[in-house]
């Protein structure tokens, strides 16, 4: 049974294990510096469908399909499945997933979509309601381009705070400890983020708006645990990128907390930031679950890394509310990851 | 502790307590046969707002406010919110449940939300991991009609099949038993539905693709729990409006499952299908919301309903996705509530 820890936490006394994972990844993310983690990396990022979306979907089933072969599972071994993306009504997931047969809960959690989608799963595998679940999310440039900025073709100029949406889908399943002593990575902890709202309106600067709320969700799990950053091989958030993750660390630095020897962003992470001309880093829901379904959670199977805070960051605005002249509200999940 | 019982089903052995529950609505809902139930109706859609996203927001606050007053809780007794709506990226809860600092898990099931967040909910609180939960979900019609179809300005007729989309928001909170030992409603067993896709494509007729998601979700739980209709005073499907509510009695019908002396609808209840012109009836998230967080709960705590199949009915789709010729998906969630 999960316990509450502090006001914020849950703690997962079974500790839920990774039976599988996968990452899906455009072209420019096969040629960023993780590369050779991802276990597919289309060249052609339609992937031979005949829109963005469809692409985008088939990513995501993709995802999946491998994390279940990887794993030696089939579809209806999943009890549930928790998934979710940035495109209107979250038809990337509806149509990726709607051929799995799989009872479907759609999230919505902006880029945060892993971290919230995992740790529901976590709390239902935990809670012996699910025998396993699945956590799934995805993202792709072109769908998100044209439905939160400009048409490609418009070639619109990006600011210097803007971030890259990745051409990626991650997929994590998890089933029960006692069905899988085995398994080498599992879930300690989840704390659910509250709303943050700093009043920030730029759209071309989500790093600045999701900061405030990882700031408040790491703080938050802090001190309901008891803990602190130095007992952690790495504090991963997703994706504050370079603007988002300078000023995370400092706003935690102003009270007392230094996450900088241990901390590292996704969206710095995913693209070389000079070479592949994308400003402030990658974004999107698929950026954050591309990095943890490769390169962290094999890095935590060979022991290299050992417990891992994997922090998601969204930012739950609209180009509707942006156009209203509304702030962009953020949100915050987190997850310990630990490797036995 | 939550028991999976056949393949699709979790009962809930400690029955979580309904602690409180409001329903707010616009004024065409207000004079609709279900008026004198609600907790608030409001004769101004705008809600004094200057936006109708803005007044959908404000809506959903005031639903979870009202259910909080009506408990004698306060925001921070709540450990977690389950929240969706129809807009694009859930603005409706975000910009609505902002202020609230409750730790927040947005969620995305088209108008099948109620049922989704409150089943997510129950299981929160049965497994341990919530002492209280918050599950709520609002639509708007002017809102949402503009952004799924056309601007109001332009007057553009409607088919019969249309329904149409309620300007509603609902709430319930949830607790533990054990602390709640006198509350008259308990959750007693959820079923989350697998999309269903029949081929539909006609987005003026939700209801014909809705009704085999939720033929799906009540086979699935009738043969998980063992259980047959006339077992239940009340089958409450939301919203698939008169088509739909027709051809799901006629598939289930067929499969010898005759839910017609104890089936009604959402869509169906909530206006006054001829005098107030709504063709095939009410929708939206709000619909089966107001509804269920109006008449139903208050007639279960009075004794007039005992036991309750909550079914609410989503069509996943985007204007994006049927632009691109695709059909729409669907699913059914389901949760059986009961009354001591």
């Amino acid at each position: 049974m999960p316990q509450k820890k502090g006001k914020y936490t849950f703690e997962l006394t079974t500790t839920p294990a990774v039976l599988g994972y996968a990452a899906v990844v455009g072209k420019k993310e096969g040629e960023g510096p993780y590369g050779k983690y991802y276990d597919q990396c289309h060249n052609d990022t339609t992937l031979g469908e005949s829109s963005w979306e469809k692409a985008e979907s088939r990513m995501q089933n993709e995802a999946v399909n491998i994390a279940l072969r990887k794993s030696n599972l089939k579809n209806t071994d999943i009890d549930c499945i928790f998934a979710g993306d940035l495109l209107n009504q979250c038809i990337s997931s509806t149509f990726g997933l709607k051929s799995l047969d799989i009872p479907f809960l759609g999230q919505f959690g902006a880029c945060s979509t892993m971290a919230q989608t995992l740790g529901i799963a976590s709390l239902f595998v935990e809670s012996g309601a699910a025998g396993r679940a699945a956590a799934v999310t995805s993202s792709h440039f072109c769908s998100a381009e044209r439905q939160y900025r400009f048409p490609l073709e418009y070639g619109g100029q990006r600011t210097p705070t803007a971030q890259w949406t990745a051409t990626a889908a991650g997929c994590v399943l998890l089933g029960k400890r006692q069905d899988n002593p085995g398994a080498k990575i599992g879930l300690k902890a989840v704390t659910f983020g509250r709303i943050a709202d700093f009043g920030i309106k730029d759209a071309n600067n989500m790093g600045a708006a999701m900061a405030p709320a990882a700031a408040q969700t790491l703080m938050d799990f802090f001190k309901d645990s008891e803990s602190s950053p130095q007992e952690f091989d790495l504090i991963l958030t997703g994706d504050l990128g370079f603007i988002g993750s300078e000023l995370l660390e400092e706003i935690l630095g102003k009270e007392g907390i230094d996450i900088k020897p241990v901390h590292n962003d996704c969206g710095m992470m995913i693209y070389d930031r000079e070479k592949q001309d994308v400003h402030a880093g990658g974004s999107g829901c698929g950026c954050s679950a591309a990095i943890l379904c490769s390169a962290i959670l094999q890095q935590m199977e060979q022991g290299q890394l050992h417990n891992v805070l994997f922090v998601g960051t969204g930012a739950l605005m609209s180009p509707t509310s942006s156009q209203q002249g509304e702030s962009i509200p953020s949100v915050a999940h987190l997850v310990y990851l630990t490797a036995t």
